[in-house]
């Protein structure tokens, strides 16, 4: 879908109306009158056989009696009668139709069948489509209101920086009416309904094309196309506008409802938190966590390049409350260089404090310049990537010149400056007037102040940054080939692999193995100890026995050559005796990997985004605390390093209380090449669990030491 | 302090202002000023040689030239002399005084000088002072403003259940200005400053007493005396008022600036946060929390009596916000009965959903009673404690109706019910006056909507909740006395006890530990090992050697008694090898403990809460993860089963993955011992780690296997 299109979607020059209405209580009759009401400039067909005019304007009968040509026409028909409809605006080549009626597939099995008939109309004669079972779309600054919800009724609009698509009509234009009413100013504003044809990534990927727009915001339910959303993710970071998602579902009970209500398949909710850590999409959890964000970034606010808090406060308990925030939130209260702290001082009396959190006490209100001085002091500083200005009860003429120096630096500043103000807006009015008209970003709590700027510091730093410097990501744009040996064992294998194929695999794309050799009989067996050296690890090799422990068909830590005839031997035959009709290759010998750090590294297939990473430690760290990072593959070098010190457990590999350090940079590298074979054996590969993968000490690398494929659709 | 005598603080008689002036805009005009304004009905004094009169009152010289009787003076002259004025008021035998004046302990080294100067002059008197350094109290039942903050302009006050107190004057007048303006009624307000005599304890016991107070809140940057408070949050319960904390210094750099910015000592914030838990003390961890809470506990909403959620939604989005939401705050997104589905289901579209989150659809709008049928029903279920209704964008007459319903509802209820309505007050201005005049607590983030009420149903069902039949509390009121035995053994023991001195002062408390001797030569030692039986630990015993590994001179899993001689003079001659002065008892024989879950369970003093328990999991769980439980000392049974709950390792000892049950009945009893022994030993026992306490499979208890306890003072 090439995106200039959508404009004409957006703001087209002429629409019809289908099933257009005098009475502008119902959803028939509103369309018409919020595109009037708000100065819509291009021409309006209301259609409807029952009416000659409607609202001043000519009203036809049908779509092949309107005389000029239609970019945009909007259902408002009982389901039933939508198909014709359909085939009424190919015959007239519209371009785009938005379908405000229900009952389709949201309704029932015959909805379903409308739908699907719909859209095989609808793609037959190329026509886009906006729904059905939605609530339109609005182009703020061209002034068209293509929408019926009760949130359009105030006029004028508030047109700004933010592009806004909603998969619940109903939550998402109320959201649309508190950010307006809250001073955030939007581009556009569209409810995708069931997404039948334009999914949200589609009209977000518009979004990110248009010059008004600086900042996406979306509430979903359920991500239709986990490829779509990641290519928009990496565009949104190319060209540097925050893309933020309040996504519901995060609960078992919010899913199974979320999964209920939409037509949308929901996903997990898991996985999709890890995609949106991973690509820098801006998780919020709450409708005025996105009001506050919007507030961030309003005006000409400059995206934070670290996380080094500057806190300034005319009480030191906002000063503090900042303080434990910034904390729980991961960015750092910077300490303030020498020179800073020195200005600061000569600036506020010296029962402040010029340490950050700065308290420049309430004198500031009697002090021309001070409170300005200290804020380019810290603006200054190179520690402070972003500054939070507390102030409380300040009303009347000191009010008003703090709201003016504060809006006069935050023009000038290269840096994010975000105000708590902690006022009731009755009582200090005048101040949040002039704040407000100064495209000042303005929070009545230190802590959502605080939490707002976090989330655009993080977005600034901690996103998979794409870079050639980085090997991994480079390699991952060209996933390794499979060697025709490995077509082969992947052609002539069982859905479950054995740990020797798995190995195999392993190892075909460059992960360390245990050395191992297979043995068929005892001599061989024996060979193999002497060529690997004792101590050994000694296990059945059958596709029909995966559980060898069950088995007693493995004998670990073989440290003496005499054994390992017996050893062959009992394998052998309690194999036999598990499962008379075994299909025996042998007895696999490998070597005793030296004692390390043992971890999990698995892949799942995730239906939205493809194989899923999983990284874990070991032992109690999965399996009683769940502990565990997840990544969408390929990931990047510097990607596997955050997962791995994201886990809980990971002061382990690094060597805390006196521990040896582990190869936590060849860990890494493994996870990087097992997410590369992961998008390389593509949908073939339904799961990999390799556990224990050993991570050796500093230098030594890792070794698999287990592992267990299984292939899909076998 | 009696309480009924602060009632004269904060509704006095007759007022004095000493430093009275002219001019309202300064500290020294404003609180004659908004006395006036607010229509104080007692006598005003204002107090000022520089004027005869001021806004229509006679102004005097002096305390000794006024008339009549003074209950309260204000004091806002310089800090040096406030001690005069203090004598002045000791003459005038008036009971309380509010010093705003600043420059005392907060100041510096002359400050603190004339503060203690002060407090003496005061409790010779027996003058009761509030401050220095504090912004004042308000009465708003009374109309008393005896304070100068600019919050205090708008007129008339809304007097409502809340009562306030902080120690950040200029923070806490500033949300008392946002909660006003947001339809929150107060009884009192009050800041303590230094809290060189009342503190914010007295404050809030006097305020739980009071018949138009329903909940108390407090802004905290430090708890004074932790026994107060304990004793406070106990009353609390008994009198059925939530007491709800915004106490900040939870970060590191938060908690320093705190210290550095108040008079008072911060104290350990995780102490505290484990204090506020234990005692149902809600914490909040921003303004906008306490506003929400307040908004929460409006006109006449029942305290929940559980933790089950019911969701009625207007928009299926909506629904599932509130159940993420839900989930995340540790309630229950209550199955429905099926008589309540039922009933919900024959009073809406066949689109909506009748399970929980219900989903009324818009539909709502058309139908005269289903919506206030479906509240009705799922308020009839008992699984569901409080309702979260989710109104989007309904405006006119249907969304005023729906107000209207809502407020008959809400009245008649005995379920909290939350109304969650997302617009923004403009646009939906008529019904948001009706559920404000009709007391309903109205949010516009369904989020914030369910934190508030989470709040309230933990409240109602997680505090400590002392009663007879729990027979863990009933010990802990009479703690178990201490024998002349171990009187002796403290009196003579060095600081630091030895294992074995540690050990039989657990045991005189009733702890399990591990069977032992101790033996003086080969002889002794080979009879202990017989009458304990094999194997055992064999163990220096020695108050001058405390890290025996060190010393090479213990010895584990002894198994032959051949050995035991052996093993007696090698730990003997390693012990005095490694410390030739040191004084040896002798060997410890004692039983090696069977297998079971290793756990650590200690004792450390808080300066401000006393001793406070410590419970967690051995090996990675408390050295890497730092997985501890904290309660103030003592514990209920109850309590200890929340702690050992509460540890993210819960389940290796609960059984998890095929592992033994672990005697977690044996481990709680013994956490309650611990907990009265450390109340019964007080401030002589500075230290306790019982690292490791074996806990056995269920029904074989637990025992001490190694104990080190270090006395205070020595």
């Amino acid at each position: 879908m090439a995106q200039t299109s959508l404009k004409r979607f957006f703001n087209p020059r002429s629409i019809a109306i289908i099933g257009a209405s005098t009475d502008i209580r119902t959803i028939n009759g509103k369309p018409l009158h919020y595109l009037q009401r708000h100065g819509y400039a291009g021409d309006l067909y209301p259609v409807n056989p029952k009416y000659a005019e409607i609202a001043g304007l000519t009203c036809y009968p049908d779509l092949k009696s309107i005389p000029g040509d239609i970019d945009l026409a909007l259902i408002v028909v009982n389901y039933k009668l939508v198909p014709a409809m359909i085939e009424q605006c190919a015959a007239r080549k519209v371009p785009f139709v938005t379908i405000f009626s229900s009952g389709f597939a949201e309704a029932g099995e015959e909805g379903k069948r409308i739908q699907a008939q719909v859209a095989r109309l609808a793609a037959e004669a190329g026509i886009r489509i906006c729904g059905p079972n939605c609530q339109g779309a609005v182009d703020l600054f061209d002034n068209t209101a293509a929408a019926f919800s009760a949130s359009l009724d105030p006029a004028p609009f508030l047109p700004g920086p933010v592009g806004f698509v909603t998969q619940s009509g109903a939550l998402g234009y109320s959201i649309f009416n508190m950010a307006q009413e809250s001073g955030i100013g939007f581009s556009y504003v569209v409810s995708t309904g069931n997404e039948m044809d334009l999914d949200a990534a589609d009209f977000m990927d518009f979004m990110l094309d248009d010059d008004r727009t600086r900042m996406v915001f979306a509430y979903l339910e359920g991500i239709r196309d986990g490829d779509k959303f990641i290519r928009l993710a990496e565009k949104a970071r190319r060209v540097g506008k925050p893309l933020a998602v309040l996504k519901v579902g995060r609960s078992e009970t919010g899913s199974r409802a979320a999964a209920s209500h939409t037509a949308a398949l929901t996903g997990s909710d898991e996985v999709c938190d890890a995609f949106f850590r991973q690509k820098g999409i801006i998780r919020v959890d709450d409708i005025e966590g996105f009001i506050d964000l919007a507030t961030a970034m309003k005006g000409r606010t400059p995206l934070p390049r670290g996380s080094g808090l500057g806190i300034v406060s005319i009480s030191g308990g906002g000063g503090v409350l900042c303080a434990d925030t910034a904390e729980a939130c991961g960015l750092t209260v910077t300490a303030l260089k020498p020179e800073t702290t020195e200005m600061i001082a000569a600036n506020i009396p010296s029962f402040g404090s010029p340490a950050n959190p700065v308290d420049v006490t309430a004198q500031a209100i009697n002090t021309a310049d001070g409170f300005a001085n200290v804020i380019q002091a810290m603006l200054a500083d190179p520690g402070v990537d972003g500054l939070v200005v507390v102030i409380t009860m300040i009303v009347g003429e000191p009010g008003r010149r703090m709201a003016r120096d504060l809006v006069r630096l935050s023009q000038e500043a290269e840096k994010p400056i975000m105000v708590a103000w902690t006022a009731g807006p009755g009582l200090v009015a005048e101040p949040f007037a002039v704040l407000s008209e100064g495209n000042v970003p303005l929070f009545h709590s230190p802590v959502r102040a605080v939490q707002a700027l976090a989330k655009l510091m993080h977005y600034g730093t901690d996103a998979e940054r794409p870079s050639s410097a980085d090997p991994g990501v480079a390699a991952a744009q060209v996933p390794p080939p499979i060697s025709d040996d490995i077509e082969k064992l992947l052609a002539s294998a069982d859905r479950t692999l054995t740990e020797r194929q798995s190995k195999q695999i392993l190892s075909a794309f460059g992960i360390s193995i245990s050395r191992e050799r297979l043995a068929r009989s005892r001599e061989e067996a024996l060979a193999a100890c002497e060529e690997i050296g004792l101590p050994v690890a000694m296990k059945i090799d059958s596709p029909d026995i995966l559980h060898k422990t069950e088995a007693d068909a493995i004998r670990l830590n073989v440290t003496a050559s005499r054994q390992v005839g017996e050893f062959f031997d009992e394998i052998v035959e309690n194999a036999r005796a598990h499962k008379p009709e075994a299909r025996i290759n042998g007895v696999l010998i490998q070597e005793m990997v030296p004692a390390g750090v043992e971890v999990i590294v698995g892949i799942n297939r995730d239906p939205q985004f493809g194989p899923v990473l999983m990284f874990g430690l070991g032992g109690i760290f999965v399996e009683i605390l769940k502990d565990v990072a997840m990544r969408i593959a390929p990931v990047s070098l510097q990607e596997a390093m955050k997962m791995i010190r994201e886990v809980r457990g990971y002061p382990l590999l690094a060597g805390a209380r006196g521990r040896v350090k582990a190869d936590v940079a060849a860990l890494a590298r493994t996870l990087v090449k097992v997410s590369q074979m992961a998008v390389t054996l593509g949908p073939q590969l339904d799961q990999l669990d390799i556990n224990p993968l050993i991570v050796l000490p500093e230098g030594q690398g890792v070794r698999v030491a287990d592992a267990l494929m299984i292939l899909a659709g076998k």
